[in-house]
């Protein structure tokens, strides 16, 4: 009985607006953080009981579950599921390209890219054209006709930010698929977007235009990438034959996930962490984005653990179907865009759960470097290289409501061999360098949310 | 024939002492670099074909070898092995440690600690007392006598640098033995040194005093350190039986693996890039210090490949017996103490083929600012941390002559899950995390090389 009135009046007397310095804050953010490495046993939670969960699937609807009781335990005032219509693109069982060669037969490792249409039950066949730009399929002109364009533009290794090899490069994913059709290409190949040489094909979302022939296209692994390119320099012809079932189907109902905590000063300022809660169906998406899915709920759960209310707004945004369509976002800013509400700044993390050094973040300049002022905070996680531009495809949505981007910017050597392929897997997250990104994610909402951004 | 006499006018008229701008430099390194990544090659080939390489073992001999043959074809001007006597300690077959609570028998996983004691075969046994620091150990005085003391202070997860976690813990696996000996113990069983939590035991040096009774000492994996730590709390007592086959033999004559770019104007200023050579017994130490000899080697293969001979010396030297005497570093130290030489600096990498953060500096103001300024350049490969204090063990040996000591800093997370044990393999390696290593090293050593360090 005295246990528990001692209980009582210590709660009555926990000060819950009671100050916090931000140095304070950071240091028990990072150490309860570190102590308890949370993000990743929910992450391995959902890779292992969701698994993969693309925009459409009964995986994307399991996230959603997952994710609304994820940030109800993790301690949000409120959650809430946000609908939106999303894609239903389903890659099927067949996805089979054979390279035919003289006599040699050669099963090239390959899988349908994102959005691709599918072949007849034979599939396509026909002569392959190796080529590494857009220019050169122009310059094919009519040499294309019926053949199946072999985009093999490698990544540029001496890039030290593989972010930007992997820019300089997937337009052939991306664009591909348009760019051959236009020359009478009745298919194409494309070199996986990495830096790893393997036998993992990785998907990615690919593009066609409503007045071009749609052709189908998949991702090459880059094992069979160079094999495929000697055998053409060796060789006068190499065929292909090419099996895809894809399919899409009529756009379905899904959500957003939400959950915040309130600010009691000014709680219709937001501050907005996020990621997208889709992946693609290889692997588990436990880099892309599953890590910034738990990154965001962990930042609920360290600055609940504070004690503190802020004054501002944090609110947690799992956004669906980033990978093909970003409906998520879309749908989230023209909600907003009739709200009263304010958002003040949104931070993204998907560019996978590795060390952050630091955030990018667009903006003006008296924003930009009040965030980089909050640098030395950061430091005692060593996220503190501020960099100009930044953010997130999700929250880019918020732009055209002056909303501040910012993005966090972990370690990008590693991220592009698993990413969108089967290697995406829990085993390539180590613990403690995903959580210190959501320290990271947590001392920045956190300050922004006492401070605003705007003196 | 005309091609002949072309390439005879080309070689002649290729200005070998030709200016190159440092910021040139800097990226021709970088790009052949992560073009070629030949470290990861190396690193690849000395792990499958020499393996560990623990001092006094054919392994070692092997690595002698290989680290010769390697320096040569990396195009080092001359090519030499120094030597040292270097300690001789072996495991052999029998590492086993039993815990006995009432009916229940478990088998620990252990392994010996570097330089440890054997048992006799029966082994030794006793009741088994759980301490955390030396302060617990001495506070037990007589109720130690005759016990196993059970050192299972773990790692404090909340430092961001795991080596000053390291740092906090380590003192029980080097001293562990002297301090429970001093209280009549009669073996220790020490927390593995690691922030991961599972079944692999990590080895390591430890010291007897030789005045002190010399007590058999193994490391427990950190599973198993958990596991005993609940079994001792539940029960009043459990008794371990251990057994260690371990024996030190005689001093072997051996080698340090020296190999340079001789400077053309100032050839007796040397700048030393180093790692060591030997390895635990476990895995095949890809980390600790495979990545540190295979970085250094690289060094002289990528500015060899600049075809511009710097002004200064670059010497790499893959050092003998770090992780059990220091053997190499004194044995290099102490001949060039004898010599005409300068070393003006020395950059060891010891901690790991990871990420590069920048560089740890050892030295007074001025020289400290001057190698703080050349952060601009080792940007690009975004090793630009310049900080005070660091170096490495084998260097260390230098201070004496002045020797300016600088450490590569790579990103901490991951070492200590591998470090000393079976884990410590190539596939916890990455190629561009190792190369990205080798490059700001060429570029620190070529500016040094080039401008010295006095004005």
């Amino acid at each position: 009985m005295r246990i528990f009135i001692f209980c009582i009046l210590l709660s009555v007397s926990f000060p819950v607006t009671a100050q916090l310095s931000h140095s304070d804050a950071a240091n028990l953010l990072k150490n309860k953080g570190l102590e308890e490495l949370a993000a990743y046993d929910m992450l391995k939670d959902l890779t292992a009981n969701v698994g993969h969960r693309l925009s459409g699937s009964d995986g994307y609807e399991k996230a959603v579950v997952w994710g609304k009781k994820e940030l109800e335990k993790a301690g949000a005032d409120s959650v809430w599921l946000e609908p939106v219509m999303i894609p239903k693109w389903v890659r099927g069982n067949v996805e089979r390209a054979t390279a035919l060669c003289g006599r040699m037969q050669y099963d090239l490792t390959v899988c349908a890219l994102g959005g691709s249409v599918g072949t007849s039950k034979d599939g396509i066949k026909s002569e392959v054209v190796e080529v590494h730009s857009f220019e050169e399929v122009k310059a094919l002109g009519s040499k294309a006709k019926g053949k199946i364009i072999f985009y093999n533009r490698a990544f540029d290794r001496t890039k030290v930010n593989t972010g930007e090899a992997y820019g300089g490069a997937v337009n052939q994913r991306t664009s591909g698929a348009i760019e051959a059709a236009r020359v009478g290409a009745i298919g194409v190949l494309v070199r996986s977007m990495t830096n790893a040489i393997d036998d993992e094909p990785h998907t990615g979302a690919m593009r066609y235009n409503d007045s071009i022939p749609k052709i189908p296209a998949a991702a090459v692994s880059t094992i069979d990438a160079n094999l495929l390119s000697e055998l053409l320099h060796k060789e006068r012809s190499v065929s292909v034959t090419l099996r895809l079932s894809a399919k899409t189907f009529a756009d379905v109902p899904s959500y957003n996930v939400i959950g915040e905590l309130r600010g009691t000063e000014f709680p219709k300022e937001i501050i907005v962490v996020g990621g997208h809660l889709d992946s693609w169906d290889k692997g588990t998406g436990a880099h892309d984005d599953g890590s910034g899915i738990v990154q965001s709920i962990e930042v609920i759960r360290l600055i609940k653990a504070l004690k503190v209310k802020t004054k501002r707004t944090i609110r947690a945004v799992l956004y669906a179907n980033e990978e093909n369509g970003l409906k998520g976002g879309r749908a989230y800013a023209a909600r907003e865009r009739n709200h009263t509400e304010n958002h003040i700044a949104a931070i993204e993390s998907d560019a996978g759960g590795f060390l952050p050094h630091g955030f990018g973040v667009s903006t003006d300049s008296v924003r930009y470097e009040k965030i980089r002022a909050y640098g030395s905070l950061l430091e005692i996680v060593g996220a503190d290289k501020i960099q100009r531009g930044g953010g997130g495809a999700d929250i880019s949505t918020l732009q055209s409501i002056g909303t501040v981007q910012i993005g966090l910017n972990p370690d990008s050597q590693r991220y592009f061999d698993y990413h969108h392929s089967n290697n995406d897997t829990i085993d390539k997250v180590h613990p403690r360098e995903l959580e210190l990104g959501s320290i990271a994610m947590s001392i920045l909402a956190w300050v922004i949310a006492q401070d605003g951004l705007n003196n």
